[in-house]
């Protein structure tokens, strides 16, 4: 269900013959209205795919009506003839559903630098608006997968309105944006201004602090789109918290499905001086090969948290820095406390608490292990 | 031979027990004069082991008789016992040569948070000190050795003097030094404040821009110390350049040891608008888990390498890019170019060139590939 539990929506996802496989590679997700407010936030990365160098434009006057999405193919480094393929789908949507391919944001992942056959992609257009039904959200979610294992949708609940959300990814997840497609959709009535002000707000303590592997995707969509068909407009701060649980709720399941990965792991920074030194600390440990390797191989090496620390500018004081892995605290003070092989790292899950004291503010930064399997995903992907 | 084939110099290296395999461990270079001068680059994170501590003290005056160094413990988050360890290596050092113990730089490798035993540290040094020859070099440079597989030593020859030096590391490779012990003699006639000059010079080309895994190091120090035995003084100019040639043959080196690496990769930035643009965009490439792991598959995914360039802030127009894999130009005006099929990745040495068309500046930036030995050899390190 997901994006189509919103009242006000209609999608699909069909198999084009993008990918190999011969999975669905082309969704549709389209907004029926009666209100086509709409917000986004796009990659940081400089370099952009021509879908979204399409969609930033078409995203601008806060009205969309409908996002096509494809896995198999990124768009990305393709030239003017992939600007055109872009442009091209758009076109093919909005000229079947009777609307303005102004309207129509475009979202692609897979291979960057692979040139997609626009034929076989149009094709899929086709066949996926043919498909469009009040419950096609779940076929959308699974079109959009690449190496994810599972589909991610959620679906959060307020009073007489919704939100519901799929997304995308597994690698190349950081920062300023996982890598990722995610769409979002709304029955709220919320004014383009405002989606824009809640989506910043919810991405800013969700999607921007994942770091799987710290590599930038040039793709990364987030799209919002709020039909208003449930006739409620609840307050902006009610509206941005369920937006920012459900955003968390799908940066989560992006961590638990990441390539290869073993270990999900939450780095929290606290007692520092500024939110902003906190997410510095918490992604310098996040970006460390040494730390995360450790933690698939299930080592409780908090040195190499504490050398990753050094190398931020946060304010603390190199001698008197706490560490705690699981809970336990291994490091008081800059030396060795609690002893480490009390420290079981077999599940999942696993947390780190670094204390700066040097403030108050605190932030988690959500990161994976180095695994074999990530590794060997990803030493092959293209071949 | 290395750090004693410059004159005026005796080192040597014997098993004090801090290792559990036996191998050598305690190594010494002492200075024989007639000059003491000396020089010290020391890592740039601000968590600093004990000996780093103590040896920038040490090295302010710029004046050392004596480097002492140990493997089998980094004496890092070790708390003032480590602190007075470091300390106590230092006098009992002194107290064998009848110099001061404020003339003596300490340097050790290994894990981090570990306390060594100091009395078997300390037995250590009473050995080494016994076994001081002048052509301890080669010994010296085998204890210093942590995961290397292989010593790395270098001599270069200028008119009538020399230069030796002798470097260990092999993983937390990065930046502002690489991880890393590197003791360089010379019997130059080189006062210590030219000394500095021609260090700070030397490493900036060298191993400062050597970055293996992206983890910079709690523990690095170049100790480059200058006996005057060969009574001819060269030009800063001309003992500069030997000096970087010393660099940069160790920094190699240390690339072609890195841990578990199949691949050594230079990345060439040309045509940035400044040096610094060259170095900031070879770095995020050198960064790029996903890279490195497709160059580890013989994957030549160049839209990684445009994915991470567009992480940067340095001058450049996403639209008109060119990248090269080994030569071929795969990628021109950020579209695909050559076919990448033709590229081999089987030889060990990889070269990336990256054109901003933003200026005449360049920079080269020494990586190694992600590899399954990599994830396996550093997720057991401590256990």
């Amino acid at each position: 269900m997901s994006v189509t539990h919103p009242q006000g929506f209609l999608a699909a996802g069909v198999a084009a013959g993008l990918k190999s496989s011969g999975a669905k590679d082309v969704a549709l997700v389209v907004n029926s209205g009666p209100r086509f407010d709409a917000a986004h936030v796009f990659t940081a990365n400089r370099c952009q795919a021509n879908p979204v160098l399409w969609s930033k434009e078409v995203a601008k006057d806060g009205v969309v009506r409908a996002v096509v999405l494809n896995s198999g193919g990124a768009n990305c480094y393709t030239g003017p003839e992939g600007f055109q393929t872009t442009h091209a789908t758009a076109e093919r949507v909005a000229g079947h559903l009777g609307i303005g391919a102004g309207d129509v944001v475009v979202c692609s992942t897979g291979l960057i630098g692979l040139l997609n056959d626009r034929d076989v992609l149009l094709a899929g257009v086709d066949a996926v608006v043919g498909a469009l039904a009040p419950a096609g959200g779940d076929d959308a979610a699974h079109a959009i997968m690449t190496t994810d294992t599972v589909a991610k949708q959620v679906v959060v609940e307020g009073d007489g309105w919704s939100i519901g959300a799929m997304a995308k990814g597994a690698g190349m997840l950081a920062p300023a944006l996982a890598t990722m497609l995610v769409v979002i959709t709304t029955d709220a009535v919320v004014p383009a201004a405002d989606l824009d002000k809640a989506l910043r707000a919810a991405t800013r303590v969700s999607f921007d602090r994942l770091d799987s592997d710290g590599c930038m995707s040039t793709n990364d969509t987030v799209s919002l789109l709020a039909s208003g068909a449930s006739g409620i407009a609840p307050s902006l701060e009610e509206f941005t918290a369920l937006l920012a649980d459900a955003c968390q709720d799908l940066a989560l399941q992006l961590l638990a499905d990441a390539e290869g990965a073993d270990h999900s792991i939450a780095i929290t920074t606290v007692n520092a001086a500024h939110e902003d030194e906190a997410v510095e600390v918490s992604r310098s440990v996040a970006r460390s090969n040494l730390f995360k390797a450790a933690i698939f191989g299930k080592d409780p090496n908090w040195g190499r948290i504490l050398a990753s620390v050094g190398t931020t500018q946060a304010a603390f004081d190199p001698a008197d820095l706490d560490v705690a892995l699981n809970g336990v605290w291994v490091c008081r003070g800059s030396a060795p406390a609690e002893d480490p092989s009390a420290i079981s790292l077999e599940d999942r899950d696993v947390t780190v608490t670094i204390d700066l004291k040097a403030g108050s503010a605190s932030a988690t930064v959500w990161t994976n292990d180095l695994t074999l399997a990530y590794v060997h995903e990803n030493s092959a992907y293209s071949s």
